[in-house]
């Protein structure tokens, strides 16, 4: 059977205290959600619903941000975010911020993003995102009784490739990691891939249908058969103890 | 319109010079695709019908393998084929070999890979995987009159999360980066986040009706929009001076 993948056209702009299940089930697709279906949000409507939308004119940067900035060609109030929301800077360099977040993610500007916000305004990551996928996951059940599993997906640069993929931050009712271990593969040998990460795969995937400028921050993956086990964002992130990269 | 992944099963196992299109054309699914499909093979049915599949037997290791084998509890003939494969080590630590091969991909054990084969045997990675894409892309055309794109998949690890990934390691009739550079998000501000390697999310997306163990090596995307300017590889591999993390 096919997997599919169905974009959810949002027309209003989210805002802080919106009711986010409210705003899918006025659409269409939205009411129209089965149990098993995975529903994926993008990282920026979460945060502007959580209001985690800053207005930049009330940061007032620090010598180091000023610093940084005037090196680096950004705006210190920008760069005083950022590093509020970095835990560790795990890269400086050629301009380019890498972060290690409060959260354990590792990524460019410690998800302090600038886009699909007004000009002045800049959007942090969410302080928990697998409370949020949690919150939403309880609300679609008891308003329409379904049982179904929600993704947080942001869009993260990686080393070694060029472009960005999606990836999750943050899950509700499903497991991010199938574990091959100990299974056989078709020549009855024992699998040497044994972990694969479908909830990173499944929002690479919800972004095909989204793409960066249209309305659609919710897309539904339906048709995939995964473990409900309640998973969170930790079990994606490799100890920084067991990573050949920090 | 939602997008769709549909498996393509394959009863038989692929041996050097099958012909993986009248393979493909074997199977009812493969029959129905469409202009404008997506088609995804895995490395490993391209690495066996290319005759990239070699018996460990004739690998005589050179004292570096056996040495580094030893220390790694590794097979000396199998760390005799990653040297062999193996442009430059990236990083050599906790018994993970990180390669650059000579097609410029940055992975372990320089793709060199023991499941899904005999015991007794290993694959390598295609030679020129766009080649590879691209021979198979025109003889579709010529025994369909279809226009297709082709993307070969491996399973990959990455820097800073756990769990492995499907990306692209060749492809022809499709470009596989998508440039928004200086087009506007919804509040008409220049996007920040400027390229998405769709094509690794494509191959992410396959992944997830593939699975590691059922006889599933190619998987269609359908209903995409994407840019059929012939991209490469290289379009996805970032230079050395610009990678922060080499």
């Amino acid at each position: 059977m096919s997997l599919q993948i169905i974009p959810v056209s949002i027309l209003e702009d989210i805002s802080f205290g919106d009711d986010l299940v409210d705003v899918l089930l006025k659409t269409k697709v939205g009411r129209s959600i089965k149990d098993g279906d995975i529903l994926i949000f993008t990282q920026k409507i979460i945060s502007k619903q959580e209001g985690r939308k800053i207005n930049l004119s009330e940061i007032n940067p620090s010598l180091l941000a000023i610093g940084i900035a005037g090196a680096y060609e950004k705006d210190p109030r920008i760069v005083q975010l950022i590093l509020d929301e970095t835990k560790r800077i795990v890269r400086m360099k050629n301009g380019i911020i890498i972060s290690q977040t409060p959260q354990g993610l590792v990524c460019a500007n410690a998800g302090v993003d600038e886009s699909n916000v007004e000009k002045g305004f800049a959007t942090l990551l969410p302080k928990d995102s697998d409370k949020s996928a949690q919150k939403i996951r309880r609300k679609i059940k008891a308003k329409t009784g379904k049982d179904i599993a929600v993704l947080i997906s942001d869009t993260f640069g990686r080393p070694f490739r060029e472009g960005q993929t999606d990836v999750a931050i943050g899950m509700s009712g499903i497991s991010p990691i199938v574990d091959y271990k100990g299974k056989h593969d078709t020549f009855k040998r024992i699998l040497r891939v044994t972990e694969i990460a479908i909830a990173d795969e499944i929002c690479s995937a919800s972004e095909l249908v989204r793409g960066k400028m249209s309305g659609t921050p919710i897309a539904i993956v339906r048709n995939y058969n995964f473990d409900k086990k309640n998973g969170s964002l930790d079990d994606l992130l490799r100890n920084k103890s067991l990573d050949l990269f920090r």
